[in-house]
């Protein structure tokens, strides 16, 4: 499909910062004609610049084989209005034969690297190489990888920001707590240095 | 000091659930008599049983030689009433001379481990022993640890679950935006699978 209408590039400089409060994520790839994609709580920012995130991938789903074998991942913060899509790809394998895409009828679009599917319907993409390090995952299920194009709405993240007060609820970002329950942020608070 | 009074054990294998949203840390270490604090958002859990944990830390950073020295890290969850403290560690260097908790005035108290700083006021705590790998700090900065113990605040969370929604607002997590501006967890939502 074509590309979202309100997508906008983010500086690499800037990219950190989509997920430096914390968000739960939806991980894809695609490899050998094959692609997919599945919901992780644990990632995070690894660097600034070159901007660098780390995401826990199992080894028992379908989507490492595809991030081992073509070497690319992709990150995209779902929101409210897509919280149930964050929950099914969560919940059912492709291994067990499913094509997420076509069950759950949610579609994807390409950024930078045409082979690498960004979902729709998310306020936030980030594409990445993968950092080699066998061991590293081998051991804790644990992949590096270097941002090499980002991309968010722009109703809700411009000029290195979010704007969660200013937008709509659906477009805030999801934060799990456990058993498909996700909270999302608000209540912007400047923290003072004291004295 | 002594401990906080609302602190409550959390079982281990339900560790994983105090950072499963993505919340800011405090991380603290001593070592040879020196004790420090700083801030960080890139935290996350790194696996359930045993839990584990991954967390930047730079290398300009004091509290670094103490985590190296010792190979012990404890991570403190700050929230919303302590969020100046948070600014405030995460602004100085105890490389410039500050003893951070002289200067801000805030305490810490021990958990299981009598060496390891928690820090008072914060809402979870999880006590951790570095998993060694100089190679991974040396090239991302990035340290991973297994968690040996954690507590928390039992008024927002217990049974396995925070309870932002019923607790007062002051003792929700910090979720670093930029600059010193935070948000908080709130308005739950339970997704449901589609179709």
């Amino acid at each position: 499909m074509s590309r979202p209408p309100h997508l906008a590039p983010v500086d690499l400089p800037q990219a950190y910062r989509l997920m430096n409060h914390g968000p739960t994520v939806l991980v894809s790839a695609s490899y050998e004609g094959r692609r997919n994609v599945m919901a992780a709580a644990w990632a995070m920012p690894l660097d600034f610049d070159p901007p660098k995130v780390a995401v826990v991938v199992d080894k028992n789903t379908f989507t490492r084989g595809l991030i081992e074998g073509s070497g690319r991942l992709a990150l995209s913060l779902p929101c409210r209005d897509n919280a149930d899509i964050c929950l099914a790809v969560g919940s059912v394998s492709a291994k067990d034969g499913v094509d997420k895409f076509a069950r759950f009828g949610f579609a994807s679009f390409s950024g930078q690297d045409p082979a690498l599917p960004l979902i729709d319907g998310c306020v936030a993409w980030l594409e990445c190489r993968v950092l080699p390090d066998a061991p590293l995952a081998a051991r804790h299920d644990l992949f590096l990888a270097e941002v090499t194009a980002a991309w968010a709405d722009c109703r809700v993240f411009r000029q290195g920001r979010w704007h969660f007060d200013e937008a709509t609820d659906g477009l805030r970002t999801l934060h799990h707590l456990a058993g498909g329950a996700f909270f999302s942020p608000a209540d912007l608070l400047q923290a003072r240095m004291p004295g």
